[in-house]
Protein backbone atom coordinates (compact mmCIF):
# COMPACT_ATOMS: atom_id res chain seq x y z
CA UNK A 1 0.00 0.00 0.00
CA UNK A 2 1.05 3.50 -0.69
CA UNK A 3 0.78 5.69 2.35
CA UNK A 4 1.35 9.52 2.63
CA UNK A 5 1.28 11.69 5.79
CA UNK A 6 1.02 15.21 5.80
CA UNK A 7 2.39 17.39 8.97
CA UNK A 8 1.60 20.53 9.22
CA UNK A 9 1.77 23.77 10.75
CA UNK A 10 -1.70 25.32 12.21
CA UNK A 11 -2.79 27.61 9.53
CA UNK A 12 -0.76 25.94 6.74
CA UNK A 13 -4.06 24.58 5.01
CA UNK A 14 -2.58 21.02 5.99
CA UNK A 15 -6.28 19.60 5.91
CA UNK A 16 -7.37 20.91 2.94
CA UNK A 17 -4.14 19.59 1.10
CA UNK A 18 -4.32 16.15 2.37
CA UNK A 19 -8.02 15.79 1.86
CA UNK A 20 -7.28 17.37 -2.00
CA UNK A 21 -4.22 15.28 -2.66
CA UNK A 22 -6.07 12.24 -1.57
CA UNK A 23 -8.62 13.30 -4.10
CA UNK A 24 -6.15 14.01 -7.00
CA UNK A 25 -4.59 10.39 -5.98
CA UNK A 26 -7.55 8.30 -5.64
CA UNK A 27 -6.46 7.41 -2.23
CA UNK A 28 -8.49 7.27 0.89
CA UNK A 29 -8.43 10.51 3.15
CA UNK A 30 -9.14 9.68 6.70
CA UNK A 31 -10.54 12.02 9.54
CA UNK A 32 -13.88 12.04 11.03
CA UNK A 33 -13.62 8.07 10.63
CA UNK A 34 -10.27 7.47 12.50
CA UNK A 35 -12.24 9.03 15.93
CA UNK A 36 -14.96 7.12 15.80
CA UNK A 37 -13.32 4.06 15.26
CA UNK A 38 -11.57 4.82 17.80
CA UNK A 39 -14.27 5.74 20.26
CA UNK A 40 -15.90 2.60 19.18
CA UNK A 41 -12.86 0.43 19.92
CA UNK A 42 -12.09 2.37 23.19
CA UNK A 43 -15.45 2.49 24.63
CA UNK A 44 -14.59 6.57 25.29
CA UNK A 45 -16.54 9.21 24.21
CA UNK A 46 -16.34 10.35 21.07
CA UNK A 47 -15.92 13.97 22.41
CA UNK A 48 -13.62 13.10 25.27
CA UNK A 49 -11.62 11.09 22.49
CA UNK A 50 -11.58 14.19 19.85
CA UNK A 51 -10.40 16.34 22.87
CA UNK A 52 -6.90 14.07 23.25
CA UNK A 53 -6.38 13.87 19.83
CA UNK A 54 -6.40 17.37 19.32
CA UNK A 55 -4.18 17.61 22.22
CA UNK A 56 -6.65 19.79 23.94
CA UNK A 57 -5.24 20.11 27.91
CA UNK A 58 -6.51 16.36 29.56
CA UNK A 59 -7.45 18.31 33.03
CA UNK A 60 -10.19 20.23 31.57
CA UNK A 61 -12.33 17.79 30.39
CA UNK A 62 -14.62 15.39 32.12
CA UNK A 63 -14.13 12.01 30.77
CA UNK A 64 -16.80 9.71 30.38
CA UNK A 65 -16.18 6.03 30.29
CA UNK A 66 -18.90 3.74 28.91
CA UNK A 67 -21.64 5.98 30.91
CA UNK A 68 -19.31 6.34 33.88
CA UNK A 69 -18.13 9.53 34.21
CA UNK A 70 -14.59 10.48 36.21
CA UNK A 71 -12.80 13.01 37.37
CA UNK A 72 -9.65 11.80 38.34
CA UNK A 73 -6.24 12.16 36.87
CA UNK A 74 -4.61 8.88 37.09
CA UNK A 75 -7.90 7.85 35.33
CA UNK A 76 -7.33 10.56 33.03
CA UNK A 77 -3.69 9.44 32.30
CA UNK A 78 -4.91 5.95 31.63
CA UNK A 79 -7.69 7.17 29.24
CA UNK A 80 -5.42 9.29 27.27
CA UNK A 81 -3.10 7.05 26.59
CA UNK A 82 -5.64 4.57 25.82
CA UNK A 83 -7.11 7.16 23.38
CA UNK A 84 -3.17 7.05 21.49
CA UNK A 85 -2.87 3.61 21.67
CA UNK A 86 -6.38 2.64 20.25
CA UNK A 87 -5.88 5.76 17.57
CA UNK A 88 -2.06 4.11 16.38
CA UNK A 89 -3.83 0.53 16.08
CA UNK A 90 -6.56 2.23 13.72
CA UNK A 91 -4.17 4.20 11.94
CA UNK A 92 -2.13 0.75 11.32
CA UNK A 93 -5.48 -1.31 10.21
CA UNK A 94 -6.55 1.50 7.56
CA UNK A 95 -3.07 1.89 6.15
CA UNK A 96 -2.94 -2.27 5.43
CA UNK A 97 -6.81 -1.62 3.86
CA UNK A 98 -5.80 0.94 0.77
CA UNK A 99 -3.82 3.40 -0.65
CA UNK A 100 -4.36 6.67 1.79
CA UNK A 101 -3.58 9.97 3.45
CA UNK A 102 -3.27 10.75 6.82
CA UNK A 103 -2.71 14.69 8.21
CA UNK A 104 -0.75 15.12 11.58
CA UNK A 105 -1.53 12.29 14.41
CA UNK A 106 2.01 11.82 14.22
CA UNK A 107 1.13 9.19 11.34
CA UNK A 108 4.80 9.42 10.01
CA UNK A 109 5.77 7.85 13.42
CA UNK A 110 2.70 5.59 13.71
CA UNK A 111 3.31 4.09 10.45
CA UNK A 112 7.37 4.18 9.49
CA UNK A 113 7.65 0.51 8.70
CA UNK A 114 5.21 0.90 6.25
CA UNK A 115 7.31 3.37 4.68
CA UNK A 116 5.15 5.91 3.98
CA UNK A 117 5.99 9.26 1.63
CA UNK A 118 6.61 12.11 4.49
CA UNK A 119 5.20 15.73 3.45
CA UNK A 120 5.86 18.46 5.83
CA UNK A 121 3.68 22.22 5.09
CA UNK A 122 4.88 25.29 6.93
CA UNK A 123 4.09 28.48 6.07
CA UNK A 124 4.92 32.43 7.19
CA UNK A 125 2.57 34.02 9.88
CA UNK A 126 1.22 36.49 7.58
CA UNK A 127 -0.12 33.59 5.51
CA UNK A 128 -0.83 31.67 8.42
CA UNK A 129 -3.31 34.48 9.40
CA UNK A 130 -5.06 35.12 6.22
CA UNK A 131 -5.88 31.37 6.10
CA UNK A 132 -7.40 31.30 9.84
CA UNK A 133 -9.41 34.58 9.35
CA UNK A 134 -11.03 32.49 6.11
CA UNK A 135 -11.60 28.85 7.42
CA UNK A 136 -12.49 30.79 11.04
CA UNK A 137 -15.43 28.60 12.03
CA UNK A 138 -18.42 30.24 12.29
CA UNK A 139 -19.48 32.85 15.57
CA UNK A 140 -15.15 32.72 15.70
CA UNK A 141 -14.46 36.22 15.95
CA UNK A 142 -10.85 36.67 17.39
CA UNK A 143 -8.53 39.93 17.00
CA UNK A 144 -5.58 39.49 15.09
CA UNK A 145 -3.67 39.42 18.14
CA UNK A 146 -5.77 36.43 19.36
CA UNK A 147 -5.60 34.87 16.29
CA UNK A 148 -1.99 35.26 16.58
CA UNK A 149 -1.95 33.62 19.75
CA UNK A 150 -4.21 30.95 18.87
CA UNK A 151 -1.48 29.84 16.16
CA UNK A 152 1.17 30.37 18.03
CA UNK A 153 -0.46 27.82 21.11
CA UNK A 154 -1.20 25.45 18.91
CA UNK A 155 1.97 24.87 17.12
CA UNK A 156 3.31 25.04 20.41
CA UNK A 157 0.88 21.96 21.68
CA UNK A 158 1.90 20.06 18.34
CA UNK A 159 5.30 20.28 18.61
CA UNK A 160 5.66 19.19 22.17
CA UNK A 161 3.32 16.27 21.29
CA UNK A 162 5.02 14.87 18.35
CA UNK A 163 8.37 15.46 20.87
CA UNK A 164 6.72 13.56 23.53
CA UNK A 165 5.98 10.48 21.23
CA UNK A 166 8.79 10.64 19.00
CA UNK A 167 11.54 12.26 20.81
CA UNK A 168 11.78 13.61 17.09
CA UNK A 169 11.85 17.25 16.27
CA UNK A 170 8.16 18.25 14.69
CA UNK A 171 8.81 19.92 11.13
CA UNK A 172 12.68 19.34 11.19
CA UNK A 173 13.03 18.77 7.57
CA UNK A 174 14.81 15.42 8.36
CA UNK A 175 12.23 13.72 9.38
CA UNK A 176 10.14 14.39 6.20
CA UNK A 177 10.28 14.06 2.07
CA UNK A 178 9.43 16.96 1.06
CA UNK A 179 8.66 20.09 2.86
CA UNK A 180 6.24 22.83 1.28
CA UNK A 181 5.89 26.40 2.14
CA UNK A 182 2.20 27.27 1.47
CA UNK A 183 2.94 31.04 2.10
CA UNK A 184 0.82 33.01 -0.25
CA UNK A 185 -0.13 30.14 -2.32
CA UNK A 186 -3.85 28.82 -2.56
CA UNK A 187 -3.02 24.84 -1.62
CA UNK A 188 -5.75 24.07 -4.41
CA UNK A 189 -3.04 25.13 -7.00
CA UNK A 190 -0.18 23.39 -5.03
CA UNK A 191 -1.99 19.58 -5.02
CA UNK A 192 -1.80 18.99 -8.55
CA UNK A 193 2.32 19.18 -8.70
CA UNK A 194 2.21 17.98 -5.37
CA UNK A 195 0.54 15.33 -6.53
CA UNK A 196 3.25 14.46 -9.86
CA UNK A 197 5.55 14.38 -7.00
CA UNK A 198 3.80 11.68 -5.19
CA UNK A 199 3.37 9.49 -8.37
CA UNK A 200 6.63 9.62 -9.28
CA UNK A 201 8.06 9.17 -5.75
CA UNK A 202 6.08 5.91 -5.87
CA UNK A 203 7.34 4.57 -8.79
CA UNK B 1 12.07 35.80 -16.44
CA UNK B 2 11.68 32.96 -14.36
CA UNK B 3 14.37 31.99 -11.68
CA UNK B 4 15.09 28.83 -9.41
CA UNK B 5 17.32 28.81 -7.27
CA UNK B 6 18.82 25.54 -6.06
CA UNK B 7 20.74 25.20 -2.45
CA UNK B 8 21.70 22.11 -1.18
CA UNK B 9 23.79 19.99 1.43
CA UNK B 10 27.48 19.01 0.16
CA UNK B 11 26.29 14.75 -1.19
CA UNK B 12 23.13 15.91 -1.94
CA UNK B 13 22.95 16.00 -5.63
CA UNK B 14 22.36 19.61 -6.08
CA UNK B 15 24.45 20.21 -8.81
CA UNK B 16 23.32 17.42 -10.66
CA UNK B 17 19.69 18.11 -10.35
CA UNK B 18 20.25 21.93 -11.22
CA UNK B 19 21.64 21.04 -14.52
CA UNK B 20 18.54 18.02 -14.62
CA UNK B 21 15.97 20.54 -13.80
CA UNK B 22 17.34 23.26 -16.26
CA UNK B 23 17.11 20.63 -18.88
CA UNK B 24 13.97 19.31 -18.21
CA UNK B 25 12.27 22.99 -18.01
CA UNK B 26 14.24 24.08 -20.91
CA UNK B 27 15.96 26.93 -18.69
CA UNK B 28 19.53 27.89 -18.74
CA UNK B 29 22.01 26.23 -16.41
CA UNK B 30 24.77 28.74 -15.63
CA UNK B 31 28.08 27.47 -13.82
CA UNK B 32 31.24 27.44 -15.28
CA UNK B 33 30.29 30.69 -17.51
CA UNK B 34 29.83 32.81 -13.77
CA UNK B 35 33.29 32.39 -12.87
CA UNK B 36 34.58 33.35 -16.11
CA UNK B 37 32.28 36.09 -15.97
CA UNK B 38 33.49 37.09 -12.61
CA UNK B 39 37.48 36.71 -13.86
CA UNK B 40 36.64 38.90 -16.63
CA UNK B 41 34.94 41.32 -15.39
CA UNK B 42 37.09 41.68 -12.30
CA UNK B 43 40.58 41.01 -14.07
CA UNK B 44 41.45 38.42 -11.50
CA UNK B 45 42.98 35.59 -12.51
CA UNK B 46 40.52 32.37 -12.59
CA UNK B 47 42.16 30.49 -10.19
CA UNK B 48 41.64 32.67 -7.86
CA UNK B 49 37.74 33.62 -8.65
CA UNK B 50 37.29 29.92 -8.02
CA UNK B 51 38.88 29.65 -4.27
CA UNK B 52 37.24 32.63 -3.09
CA UNK B 53 33.76 31.08 -5.20
CA UNK B 54 33.87 27.91 -3.37
CA UNK B 55 34.47 29.10 0.10
CA UNK B 56 38.44 28.17 0.00
CA UNK B 57 40.05 29.86 3.07
CA UNK B 58 41.51 32.57 1.78
CA UNK B 59 45.64 32.89 3.08
CA UNK B 60 46.24 29.90 1.35
CA UNK B 61 45.64 31.13 -1.60
CA UNK B 62 47.82 33.43 -3.76
CA UNK B 63 46.37 36.08 -5.77
CA UNK B 64 47.00 37.19 -9.18
CA UNK B 65 45.61 40.71 -9.95
CA UNK B 66 46.24 41.24 -13.46
CA UNK B 67 49.55 40.07 -13.77
CA UNK B 68 50.88 41.46 -10.62
CA UNK B 69 51.14 38.65 -7.36
CA UNK B 70 49.62 39.96 -4.13
CA UNK B 71 49.88 38.05 -1.02
CA UNK B 72 48.75 41.04 1.90
CA UNK B 73 45.46 40.17 4.03
CA UNK B 74 43.95 43.26 3.48
CA UNK B 75 44.47 42.79 -0.34
CA UNK B 76 42.99 39.22 0.08
CA UNK B 77 39.83 40.72 1.81
CA UNK B 78 39.19 43.27 -0.81
CA UNK B 79 39.99 40.76 -3.75
CA UNK B 80 37.26 38.34 -2.19
CA UNK B 81 35.09 40.98 -1.71
CA UNK B 82 35.22 41.86 -5.21
CA UNK B 83 34.98 38.52 -6.38
CA UNK B 84 31.62 38.24 -4.70
CA UNK B 85 29.99 41.61 -5.00
CA UNK B 86 31.30 40.82 -9.29
CA UNK B 87 29.37 37.13 -8.80
CA UNK B 88 26.36 38.99 -7.65
CA UNK B 89 26.42 41.44 -10.69
CA UNK B 90 26.57 38.44 -13.48
CA UNK B 91 23.84 36.84 -11.23
CA UNK B 92 21.90 39.42 -11.69
CA UNK B 93 22.59 39.60 -15.25
CA UNK B 94 22.14 36.67 -16.26
CA UNK B 95 18.54 36.00 -14.39
CA UNK B 96 17.53 39.23 -16.75
CA UNK B 97 18.84 37.46 -20.00
CA UNK B 98 16.34 34.12 -20.01
CA UNK B 99 14.47 31.80 -17.43
CA UNK B 100 17.48 30.32 -15.46
CA UNK B 101 18.70 27.84 -12.57
CA UNK B 102 21.46 28.48 -10.19
CA UNK B 103 22.74 26.25 -8.01
CA UNK B 104 24.40 28.01 -4.52
CA UNK B 105 26.44 31.05 -4.53
CA UNK B 106 23.88 32.60 -1.93
CA UNK B 107 22.02 33.08 -5.32
CA UNK B 108 18.68 32.90 -3.56
CA UNK B 109 19.85 35.76 -1.25
CA UNK B 110 21.18 37.88 -4.16
CA UNK B 111 18.35 37.69 -6.81
CA UNK B 112 15.44 37.71 -3.95
CA UNK B 113 14.00 40.43 -5.65
CA UNK B 114 13.46 38.75 -8.58
CA UNK B 115 11.34 36.66 -6.64
CA UNK B 116 12.84 33.51 -7.61
CA UNK B 117 11.08 29.46 -6.98
CA UNK B 118 13.86 28.59 -3.55
CA UNK B 119 14.93 24.90 -3.62
CA UNK B 120 16.88 22.77 -0.66
CA UNK B 121 18.44 19.47 -1.24
CA UNK B 122 19.20 17.62 1.82
CA UNK B 123 19.68 13.89 2.38
CA UNK B 124 21.12 11.80 5.30
CA UNK B 125 24.91 11.05 6.05
CA UNK B 126 24.56 7.59 4.55
CA UNK B 127 23.15 9.27 1.20
CA UNK B 128 25.84 11.86 1.09
CA UNK B 129 28.92 9.27 1.79
CA UNK B 130 27.49 6.86 -1.41
CA UNK B 131 26.94 9.85 -3.53
CA UNK B 132 30.38 11.82 -2.55
CA UNK B 133 32.07 8.02 -3.56
CA UNK B 134 30.12 7.52 -6.36
CA UNK B 135 30.79 11.19 -7.95
CA UNK B 136 34.66 11.62 -6.54
CA UNK B 137 36.99 13.11 -8.52
CA UNK B 138 39.44 10.98 -10.25
CA UNK B 139 42.34 10.12 -8.18
CA UNK B 140 40.54 11.42 -4.92
CA UNK B 141 40.50 7.77 -2.67
CA UNK B 142 39.65 9.53 0.52
CA UNK B 143 38.43 6.76 3.38
CA UNK B 144 35.06 6.81 4.76
CA UNK B 145 35.71 8.97 7.62
CA UNK B 146 37.79 10.96 5.41
CA UNK B 147 35.12 11.21 3.44
CA UNK B 148 32.62 12.13 6.08
CA UNK B 149 34.89 15.00 7.38
CA UNK B 150 35.11 16.49 4.06
CA UNK B 151 31.21 16.58 4.31
CA UNK B 152 30.78 17.62 7.12
CA UNK B 153 33.46 20.77 6.78
CA UNK B 154 32.00 21.45 3.36
CA UNK B 155 28.80 22.00 5.43
CA UNK B 156 29.80 23.81 8.00
CA UNK B 157 31.76 26.58 5.45
CA UNK B 158 28.63 26.49 3.19
CA UNK B 159 26.42 27.27 6.34
CA UNK B 160 29.22 29.92 7.74
CA UNK B 161 29.24 31.73 4.14
CA UNK B 162 25.60 31.81 4.12
CA UNK B 163 25.18 33.14 7.59
CA UNK B 164 27.60 35.57 6.90
CA UNK B 165 26.14 36.88 3.56
CA UNK B 166 22.63 36.64 4.96
CA UNK B 167 22.37 36.95 8.28
CA UNK B 168 19.89 34.14 7.20
CA UNK B 169 19.98 30.53 8.73
CA UNK B 170 21.40 27.67 5.61
CA UNK B 171 19.12 25.19 5.13
CA UNK B 172 16.44 26.60 7.46
CA UNK B 173 13.17 25.88 5.51
CA UNK B 174 11.67 28.79 6.29
CA UNK B 175 13.89 30.28 3.63
CA UNK B 176 13.17 28.21 1.03
CA UNK B 177 9.60 27.46 -0.67
CA UNK B 178 10.22 23.53 -1.37
CA UNK B 179 12.51 21.05 0.58
CA UNK B 180 13.31 17.84 -0.79
CA UNK B 181 15.27 15.23 0.47
CA UNK B 182 16.95 12.84 -2.02
CA UNK B 183 17.87 10.60 0.57
CA UNK B 184 18.06 7.06 -0.89
CA UNK B 185 16.67 8.48 -4.46
CA UNK B 186 18.34 9.28 -7.42
CA UNK B 187 18.22 12.66 -8.62
CA UNK B 188 16.89 11.79 -12.58
CA UNK B 189 14.34 10.17 -11.21
CA UNK B 190 13.08 13.11 -8.78
CA UNK B 191 13.87 15.85 -11.67
CA UNK B 192 10.39 15.17 -13.66
CA UNK B 193 8.82 15.70 -10.58
CA UNK B 194 10.39 18.76 -9.25
CA UNK B 195 10.23 20.08 -12.68
CA UNK B 196 6.33 19.57 -12.68
CA UNK B 197 6.38 21.29 -9.26
CA UNK B 198 8.26 24.32 -10.58
CA UNK B 199 5.93 24.59 -14.06
CA UNK B 200 2.75 24.41 -11.62
CA UNK B 201 4.66 27.38 -9.63
CA UNK B 202 5.18 29.77 -12.41
CA UNK B 203 1.33 29.66 -13.73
Amino acid sequence: MKVITVGREFGSGGREFGKRLAEELGFAYYDEEILSAIAKKSGLAQSYVNSVVENTPLQSYPITYGKTFFMFNDVSFDAQWKVIQTQNDVLKELAQKSDCVFVGRCSDVVLDKLNPLKIFLYSDMESKLARCKEKAPEGENLTDKELLKKIKETNKKRERYYRDFSERTWGAKENYHLCINTSGKEIKDLVPTAAAFCQAWFK
